[in-house]
C-alpha cells in the first residue's frame, strides 16, 4: 500500500466534480465538520429562505400564504422534492412531524394491514427511539403485539409467519453498518411480513431505491445529510400499493379528505396525505426544502461515490497513521453507510480534545469516535487534516499524559 | 345605548394601557388583521431570532448549539414561560410537536392512568383534529374504548362512573363560547374521571388558571394568540400529581430518563420530560420564545379586559349598524373566548369582499364570519373601521347585488 500524502488529496479535490457544492454551504472558518450525520451544515440560501418566510410570508402577507405560499402544501410538495433522493414516487412521501413520530404511524398502521400476525422483529442497539417507539407501541397494544428485538445475524432467520412487521435502520447510528436493503426486503415479504425501513442516515448519504426493492414503508430523518436545519421535520414514505388500506392511528385533521369542511367525522384523505396528522411546522418545511433542493441538483451516485472514497482514504489513513484505533465500521464500502467510527478507550477525552481545535466530529458511549462523511461540502484535504489532528492528539497524549488528563478532566 | 362614534374609539386607543404593544409587532399598512385566532401576527423581534438561529446557532455553532444555544432544553425552556400564561406551574408544560400529536398522547396516558373505565366524553362540533384524534385512539383500542360525542348542553350530566377522560376545548373555535373551566372540571372529577382542555383558542386571550381549576392535562397551540410563527409547536401541560404515573405511548428517545446513553430500553423521564417524543423543531420553539416573552411581559388580566371591552364595542356597533348579521357568540362576556362569530347566508362572499380591502377575517362553513381580537396588536378604531367596512360591504351588496354576484362568483 503506497503511503499517502496531502498532494494526494489536493489533487483529489482539485478532479472533484462535487467539489463547487461546498460553496453552496455556510461553514465556519478554520473548522472541519465531521458531524453533519448529526447535524447538517447550513445551506447559504437557507438565511435568504427564513428571511423569506418570517418577514414576508409571516410578517406580511399574514393568514393569506396558506394559499399565496402554498403552505398549505408544503408537506407533500417537499415530500415529492425528497422522493427522487431515495427511489420513490411522486405522492409517496410526505414531510412532517419528527422521526420518532412518524415511525409510531407507520409501524402501528402496518400493524392493522397485517393483522392476524402480532410480531414486529427489530434489531438489538437500534437507534434508540426505533427501539423505544416500538417498545411503547407493545406496551400500549396490551398483548397484542409482540415485540422481538435481535442481534443483526440472527434477523433474517428470525423472520416468520407470526412477522407482521420488521422494523431496522438501514445504516446504523453507532457501527455505520448497512443493511442489504434488498435482500432483507425480499426475505421479509417471502414471509409475508411488511419491511419498514428508518432512513435516518442514509438518506442525502447515498443513492436509495425504495421502489426497486419493494419496500412497504419508510421514515427519515431532514435535519442530518438533507442539511434541513435543527429540529427539521421528517419525512414519512408508503408505497403506493399500500396507501388506499393504511390508516394513522393520529388521525389528525390535515389527514382527513377536506380538512377544511370541518366535518365530525374523520375520513382519510387519499393517498399519502392521510399519513399527515396536525398543521406541520411552516418554517422548518421551507428551511428543509433548501437542503433538499441542493440535494435533488445532484447525481445520488456521485454523492455515493465521493461518500466511499472519502470513507476509504480515512480508513486507510487510520490504519497507516493511527493504528491504536480499533475501525468499528465495515472497512467494505457496500457494508457501510457514510459515517466512519472508530474505537478507544479514552474516545471521549480525545473527541473533546478534537472539538477544542474545531475538529468537530462526536462520541458515543463507552468509546466511540463517529466521523460523518458529507460529500457535498466535505474536502479530500479534510480527511487529511483530520487524521493529522488525530494523530497529533494521540502523540500529546503519549508524551504529556498528565495534560490529556487534564483536557478529560475540565469536559 | 348611546351611538358610537368614531372618536370614542379614538379616544380609548389613547387611554389604552397595552397601546405599546402593537409596535411589537410587524403588522403590514392599510391592513386591519382580525385572524389573529388563526395565525397571530410576526413580533418585530422574530425576525433578529430567525437570523441569529439560522446563522449564528445553526451556521456557525453547528452541532455545538444543543449546548451552547441550550437547544436541549428548549421544549422545557419555552414551556416554563408559558406556564405563568395558563396557571401552571415550573416544570408542567413543555412545547413539542403539534396539538394533535400531544393530545394523542395525553388522551392516551390519562386512559392508562384510569384504567378500568372506557368512556371519553367529548362535544359535537369540537374542533375536527380533537375529534378525529380521539376517533383514532377509540379505532386504535379495538374496543376498549368507548367515545361518546354529545351536545354541549347535554355533556355535564353524562360524565358517569363509566367516564375515564373528559377532553373539551375550552373556546370553540367556531362559536366563540366558553366552557366554565373550573365548574366543568370539578364535575369531572366528582365522578372520577380526569380532565383535558385544549386551550387553543384560549391561552394568550385570557388569564387562565389550570392550577387554581385542578385540571388534569391540557394541550394548546402556538401559532394564534402566542405570536409563534406559522407551525408553530403546540404545548401540553400534566398537573404535577400525574408525572410520575402517566406515560406516552409515543415514547420517543428525548422523552428517556437518559437520552445520551442510547441505552435500548425505555426508561421514562421524571416530570412532565416523559411526555417529549422526537427531536423538536429548534427554529419553531425559539420563534414561539419570542412570542411567549412579549406575552409574559405583559398582565393577562390586563389583555383579557381590553379582549372584553374590545368584543362588546364589536357587538354593540354590529347592533346598532349592522343588523343583518347574527350573533354566534354569547354576548354575556363571561361566556365568550376572544374572537367574535356572527353568520350570514352571503358569508363566504361578504368575507372576500373585506378581504380584498385588506380587513381580514375567516370564514367558516357553512356561513361563519370570524373576526379574532388580539389585545396585544389591536387597537379600538380598528373595531370601527372593521364595522365601517362590514357596512360599506353590505351597502354595495344592496345597492349593487349585480356587482356583488361578480365578487362571490370569482372567490
Amino acid at each position: 500500500m503506497t503511503t499517502l500524502t496531502a498532494e494526494h488529496f489536493k489533487r483529489l479535490d482539485a478532479e472533484d466534480p462535487l467539489a463547487y457544492c461546498r460553496e453552496l454551504f455556510e461553514l465556519p472558518e478554520n473548522t472541519i465538520y465531521a458531524d453533519g450525520n448529526s447535524l447538517g451544515a447550513m445551506p447559504k440560501d437557507a438565511f435568504a429562505c427564513a428571511e423569506h418566510v418570517v418577514k414576508e410570508e409571516w410578517g406580511n402577507q399574514l393568514i393569506r400564504s396558506w394559499v399565496s405560499s402554498d403552505w398549505i402544501n408544503a408537506s407533500t410538495r417537499v415530500g415529492d422534492k425528497i422522493a427522487p433522493i431515495i427511489g420513490a414516487s411522486d405522492g409517496e412521501v410526505l414531510v412532517c412531524d419528527s422521526t420518532s413520530v412518524n415511525l409510531f404511524k407507520l409501524a402501528a398502521a402496518a400493524l392493522e394491514l397485517n393483522s392476524g400476525r402480532c410480531k414486529i422483529i427489530t434489531e438489538i442497539g437500534n437507534f434508540p427511539t426505533d427501539l423505544y417507539i416500538l417498545q411503547g407501541l407493545e406496551k400500549f397494544s396490551k398483548g397484542k403485539i409482540e415485540l422481538v428485538v435481535l442481534a443483526k445475524d440472527d434477523i433474517l432467520d428470525a423472520i416468520d409467519e407470526d412477522t407482521a412487521l420488521v422494523v431496522l435502520t438501514h445504516v446504523h447510528y453507532k457501527t455505520g453498518s448497512r443493511f442489504d436493503m434488498e435482500a432483507v426486503t425480499a426475505k421479509t415479504h417471502q414471509k409475508g411480513a411488511l419491511m419498514l425501513w428508518d432512513l435516518s442516515h442514509s438518506v442525502g448519504a447515498m443513492n436509495l431505491s425504495l421502489n426497486d426493492c419493494e419496500v412497504d414503508f419508510a421514515v427519515g430523518c431532514g435535519y442530518k445529510y438533507l442539511n434541513g436545519g435543527p429540529g427539521a421535520p421528517a419525512f414519512l414514505f408508503v408505497a403506493k400499493r399500500h396507501q388506499d388500506n393504511v390508516q394513522s392511528p393520529l388521525s389528525g385533521w390535515l389527514g382527513h379528505s377536506s380538512p377544511f369542511a370541518f366535518d365530525d367525522d374523520y375520513v382519510p384523505a387519499n393517498g399519502v396525505k392521510r399519513m399527515l396528522c396536525g398543521t406541520p411546522s411552516v418554517v422548518g418545511c421551507s428551511l428543509l426544502e433548501v437542503g433538499v433542493d441542493i440535494m435533488t441538483s445532484v447525481d445520488m451516485k456521485l454523492i455515493r461515490k465521493k461518500s466511499i472514497q472519502l470513507g476509504d482514504l480515512f480508513i486507510q489513513l487510520l490504519e497507516q497513521r493511527c493504528p491504536e484505533f480499533t475501525l468499528v465500521t465495515p472497512k467494505e464500502a457496500s457494508l457501510r453507510g457514510s459515517h466512519i467510527s472508530i474505537t478507544h478507550e479514552e474516545g471521549y477525552a480525545i473527541m473533546q480534545a478534537l472539538i477544542a481545535q474545531n475538529i468537530i466530529g462526536d462520541f458515543r458511549a463507552p468509546n466511540v469516535l463517529r466521523f460523518g462523511i458529507t460529500p457535498l461540502y466535505m474536502r479530500y484535504l479534510d480527511i487529511w487534516d483530520l487524521v493529522q489532528a488525530l494523530v497529533d492528539v494521540m502523540t500529546f497524549e503519549k508524551w504529556n499524559n498528565e495534560a490529556f488528563k487534564k483536557v478529560q478532566a475540565v469536559t
